[in-house]
């Protein structure tokens, strides 16, 4: 029987003064290695709690990110509640936060002031462009950060950019923290000190932008937005069956010649010269599509998937959400918000034993957690 | 002063059989974070080296995956070469891979056969879809699972799906992926057993995509494609200056007021009842939308994104790969291969000293290793 990851994070506090999205899908993280989370949420909540009320009334967005986590509404202008923060850190492994930035230093809080009581403390900040200057000042919602970064850029059509549709700065970011807090982990298992870690969206999306950044500055142009289509390599795209759109990939000859034979069943396209190789595939790409099309329309898109399969010839379904909703690949885990049980779909990183599944209402560990951590 | 993370990794070993982006994406991850990366290269390599050739002729993709690391090329096929491969695991922390689900198993690498002779051994494998039936079948190109997720189906306009114009399954998937070799080796500190470490880019993209599933299930409808304008909230989309557009983000009547107020000059707006609040605001976008173009297209970007920030307005520029590659926020780094030297974005997390910046040619190390690593 082979080990699995098995809550190896047991034993470990998080405190996590956060909202939105980034910084709870690292707390979320935490939780489900085994850490024990404590939310911190302002006396009226995290915002995210009331982005929709498809849970039962509660928000789905909300249940999503915050299950496994224990919930305490504080107040940080009320001088008790800031005291029973800091003892709540004092106790902690970890502080996590996406507060604006500087917002916790000015009250005592920043890195430094804490691991004078708590050397072992391993901070987190993430911010959207820093903490100095000009970035400190900019309000870093996903889509804004994606325009910045350039992502927006490089998605959608030659006539208009687009956002990824998913909020993919705020959660590669909650990733990147949750990861560089193991690293701070596995170095204070070494060195006995814990440390300050900050993430800002911009540098995560940054890094994924290399690709497009390198080809811009050594090759002199930036890769060209085509919706779904590739720009250089031809099949590579959609194509419309009986009842749906999937998409194909063919990158060498022999693919091609191959799908010609097996899929299309019409050999003599392998050996026509209009697509004997990619560079006369993109160049006559309207007729090659039209050839693809012509067999592709009369199949269903399943039917077609299984032929494609078969053949070896890379393709994938175009899936609406529904689609993924229903895909039979989806590993599903149950969360529970009051009285709503939802099905979503689960953590990429299988662990032993049942996930956490419990989502705190507001404040709902205020009480025992005030008691747990009372004064002297 | 604050200590920072500081190659808490050294003194590790990760034997990484990689190809494409995942894979490397994780290696170099490793390799930034301390450890020793050896890069397990096919005789004819890593097929990446090909992307392009804008590094003195070697690709610029593959320089941004792969500083930091040592290169061997290997054949399974030969039986000396394999037993080589499995002298290198034996004396490894880590062995992680992206070939096709089963390949390595046939050839006797499987996790729970390696770990007979190396009990401590991690291993993880990177699949597209995971490693049964017909999810191994399937080719994973980044585009193809950002199809077959429904990634494309919330990105791009109301009649055009597009894909993320990032490789956001390949890069996610890798940073998933360390992240799960940094939670076992945590869990190995406890237990002293390595374990079997498995994601698929579908998984993670699936998880990704809860927001808009969660939606789709339990609010009866999947968010819309809406290109880079907010479907229901206005105003929060893209403006026209007179040199390039900005996205601006109000997410509330006082934002609205006070920004009629600064920015707008036009302090009437704020009270007039067919904007008072953001039902309004969206039902009469194209009035709203002229009277914030009369007053943007007559100033400059910058100016303009400079008085937004003044009245804490959340704004970002559309910057296009080259604004991005000339940003003031971008913190760099300097990467090394054969006479050419790129620079590219650094990493996100920051980590004490000089960072690696070598990409290794194909083989490069092959010798050494070969002799370091000798039978006997």
């Amino acid at each position: 029987m082979t080990a699995m990851l098995d809550r190896e994070l047991e034993g470990m506090t998080a405190i996590s003064l956060e909202q939105a999205v980034a910084a709870p899908y690292c707390g979320l993280l935490l939780a489900d290695a085994g850490a024990r989370v404590i939310k911190v949420e302002r006396p009226d909540g995290d915002f995210a709690r009331l982005y929709d009320h498809g849970a039962d009334g509660e928000s789905v967005w909300f249940a999503w990110l915050n299950r496994g986590k224990e919930s305490i509404a504080v107040d940080l202008n009320n001088p008790d509640d800031a005291a029973l923060l800091h003892r709540l850190i004092d106790k902690a492994d970890i502080f996590l936060h996406n507060l604006a930035p500087g917002a916790l230093e000015r009250r005592g809080f920043g890195g430094e002031a804490l691991r004078q009581t708590n050397a072992g403390l391993i901070t987190c900040q993430i911010s959207g462009y820093g903490d100095h200057g000009t970035a400190a000042q900019m309000k870093a919602y996903d889509t804004l950060v994606q325009a910045e970064s350039g992502i927006c850029s490089v998605t959608g059509t030659p006539e208009q950019p687009s956002r990824a549709g998913v909020s993919i700065c705020d959660i590669a970011t909650g990733l990147t923290a949750f990861s560089a807090i193991l690293r701070a982990l596995i170095q204070r298992g070494r060195t006995g000190s814990g440390l300050d870690l900050s993430v800002s969206l911009f540098d995560v999306m940054a890094d994924w932008m290399n690709m497009q950044m390198l080809v811009y500055r050594y090759l002199g142009h930036a890769p060209a937005r085509t919706g779904l289509t590739h720009p250089v390599i031809a099949p590579y795209g959609p194509y419309e069956t009986s009842d749906g759109q999937i998409m194909i990939a063919i990158q060498s000859n022999h693919e091609w010649q191959n799908f010609c034979k097996t899929v299309l069943e019409r050999p003599e396209l392998g050996a026509d010269p209009r697509f004997v190789d990619n560079t006369a595939r993109v160049e006559n790409r309207p007729v090659m599509d039209e050839a693809i099309n012509a067999v592709f329309s009369k199949r269903g898109r399943d039917e077609l998937m299984a032929i494609l399969r078969e053949h070896k010839i890379a393709c994938a379904r175009i899936s609406s959400v529904e689609d993924l909703s229903n895909h039979e690949f989806l590993r599903q885990t149950q969360i529970h918000f009051g009285n709503a049980e939802l099905m979503a779909a689960d953590l990429p990183v299988l662990t032993a034993g049942p996930r956490r599944s419990h989502v705190p209402k507001l404040n709902e560990h205020g009480t025992a957690i005030r008691r747990e951590f009372a004064e002297g």
